[in-house]
């Protein structure tokens, strides 16, 4: 007999199949019984017979029946399986499950962020949760495609990195045999490394912030895009690369994830052929214009003037997606460029998207001598970048790069209201994966 | 003029082009210089003017100049450049270089490990060390793509976890605010977990080790590949994918890594069309045959027992690859499917190839009950598995999977004497990035 996936039933209609998966929902109806079966690709109507009312919510099972055409007044048009159903033959269980401690049959989870999380490998499991990570999948993919498509080689960044770089403030620290090592807080130094080996590179990885407070946009551990570029000849290719990328990843989700954007009702970011680019300082003086208010001397942009400057982007140019440039030096990483026109200044950009960061990116300091004096400056020990340093000490060309949360990203593209719900196992000052205050503090 | 990369100038030969590289070695002939000028893709020489010698190794240049065709006498065989040259015109130097520790243009280069690691910024340039890292690439690449092709979808696992499992012997722990985190030993437990979601999935993550030995084939921290698939009806399956796995990256490496292997004299491990499979009794019998050493009440191979039957494998099967199956129940993890004929073993199985695991994977118990009960008799608590053992109290299908070390692969593939040749930046007890003892003693 034939195994298919559930998404597959409509064009089987008149054949015997089997089917494999989760009992999400059972309606008895005394002398037949209603099962919505659920596996990974979608949900189908079963009928079955006096039999299957032995079955529970989230047993795991094999069926096997006939795929039939609905009658007209019964299809259910929000189901894409809606024309169809599954007139079962037999059933067999693989797996008895207990009772779930909410109804996993509902259309929508009916549960509280904290029992989203509390009971997380059930959760993942509801089609409107899963979707997000049919989404997720489909950003890394278009991300890595598209680097590939313009000559960038993939490399694997470490996560343990030997001291505590950037100030140190939000690092977390492993205690590593008889010394401590600490979780890299990006794979920014290694990716500027790697240009010494290949002029372009990414890397897929995991980035680790001992993030103090808990916000709707912060998680301690996340996804970190990120890539880098050698031998350009102007900052602005650093731009045109991120745009291409931020471009691929809105096209790859809308053409191959229709099914999961209609399921979450999102709307994808309307973009411009090019997205508008704004210095900061011009970016201050059209939210002077158009609020009144004047943030015309601070170093950055709120999230007020994050949404405003979106809010005129939309208007202006028809793009949700903004790039903002030219941040002060005071506010930006030691390895920075700086504005040869105006030093007080970076060669460097934020893209800023639907009131959020989505990328953070520039020009770097190629030269050691610059580099080692201006970690001194910052603060920062130079004996904790020797690894860096190095690659710098023996001649590296004019580089730079971006980065971006893959979880921020899906939320936004989503517009969910948290970036728990976009991280498959988030992990934050409370909890991972179990509340931390059910666990006993450290000794 | 036309920015080429050096792979891609015996295509350009009469033309005027533009070179972005370093100065890998420089050749004084008087009136002319010899440069050999290394970029992402290879190595060319560059003959130049009395004006070159203020070139110095590693420098960053940019070099214009055309491309000429050798004297027949001239050409160089050994570089696949070697039948051209670039009768260079002007120079710009981008980035100046420090005299490097040791001479960066020798064909391969003259270091000790120890050294190799302490300047891996500088030496991961080196043509013959980059190529370890392009093959490395293709490994993970081709290791994604066949799983795609056969329906896994990928997710990514998170490195921080809430307890020490499986022992805990070797975990690293993390300060992680008023509280204990660990790093993950592998992905195990979430990619069960995820195959409530999705039925066949993947990952590449990182995994954590606190090895206290150094040995030629362990390091701390490393790239785990690994698969997980739900709805079996054999365990066999999942050797089958394993096998279909392996035998794409040898193909992938084979076709897209010539120029690398060629470079690094390395000959890839002749494959079955089936490799061999043999239960761990078997091969202890067929190790007794042929050595006279009577291994046959050990629990496990050692690593002559790894280098015998590889042996074997060549010579009966033509395979430098074997499985190994029917592990017993005692030395494996909790959560490995006990052999129904006999529950003293396992429906588990490692990939055994050149003397040593590459592959360890199974089918795994998926009774919530039995879960609990083993984890018991493991000497484990079963409130450190809480996640996990959600997914199996809400029903799980029969599954299993597999995983594999990426920096152990590509130390095979290339028949490299350790494991720290194939990690970008390996991590061990005495080193991340730099020597551990450089460094003061955790307080």
């Amino acid at each position: 007999m034939k195994k298919v996936y559930v998404s597959d039933t409509p064009q089987q209609t008149g054949k015997t199949v089997a089917l494999y998966g989760w009992v999400s929902n059972l309606r008895d109806h005394k002398k037949i019984v209603f099962i919505d079966l659920r596996d990974s690709t979608g949900i189908v109507q079963v009928v079955g017979d006096e039999k299957f009312k032995n079955l529970h919510p989230e047993d795991v099972v094999k069926i096997e029946g006939t795929v039939k055409k609905r009658p007209e007044k019964l299809i259910n048009k929000k189901l894409l399986t809606g024309e169809i159903e599954i007139e079962a033959k037999s059933f067999e269980v693989l797996s008895h499950a207990e009772t779930p401690p909410f109804d996993m049959g509902k259309e929508s989870l009916d549960v509280t962020l904290p029992t989203l999380l509390d009971y997380r490998s059930l959760t993942l499991r509801h089609p409107k949760v899963s979707a997000i990570f049919k989404v997720q999948e489909k950003v890394i993919d278009s991300f890595r495609e598209i680097l590939k498509e313009q000559g960038f080689r993939e490399f694997q960044a470490p996560i343990l990195v030997p001291a505590q770089a950037e100030g140190g403030a939000e690092t977390f620290a492993v205690e590593y045999f008889d010394h401590k090592a600490y979780l890299g807080q990006s794979p920014q130094l290694y990716k500027q490394i790697m240009l010494g080996v290949f002029d372009k590179v990414f890397t897929v990885t995991h980035a680790f912030r001992a993030e103090p407070s808990v916000t709707t946009r912060h998680i301690t551990e996340y996804i970190s895009l990120d890539a880098e570029m050698a031998f350009i000849e102007s900052w602005e290719e650093i731009m045109d690369t991120a745009e291409s990328v931020v471009k691929k990843i809105i096209e790859t989700v809308e053409e191959s994830c229709s099914k999961e954007l209609q399921l979450l009702e999102a709307v994808l970011p309307k973009v411009s052929e090019k997205f508008p680019r704004l210095t900061l300082t011009e970016a201050q003086d059209i939210i002077f214009e158009r609020t009144k208010r004047d943030v015309r001397k601070e170093p950055d942009l709120s999230p007020a003037d994050e949404d405003e400057i979106c809010k005129w982007a939309n208007e202006q140019h028809g793009s949700e997606l903004v790039f903002i440039t030219h941040y002060p030096t005071s506010k930006r990483p030691f390895y920075t460029y700086p504005d040869p026109k105006n030093p007080e200044l970076t060669l460097s950009f934020d893209l800023i998207g639907r009131g959020i960061e989505w990328i953070t990116g520039g020009q770097r300091i190629n030269d050691y001598k610059q580099l080692v004096s201006n970690l001194k400056k910052w603060g920062d020990d130079p004996a904790n970048y020797d690894v860096y340093l190095q690659a710098f000490k023996y001649g590296m060309p004019p580089e730079g790069g971006f980065a971006m949360g893959a979880e921020r990203i899906t939320m936004k593209l989503l517009n969910l209201a948290n970036v728990r719900e976009a991280a498959l196992f988030p992990r934050d000052m409370e909890r991972v994966d179990v509340r931390l205050s059910k666990k006993s503090k450290k000794s």
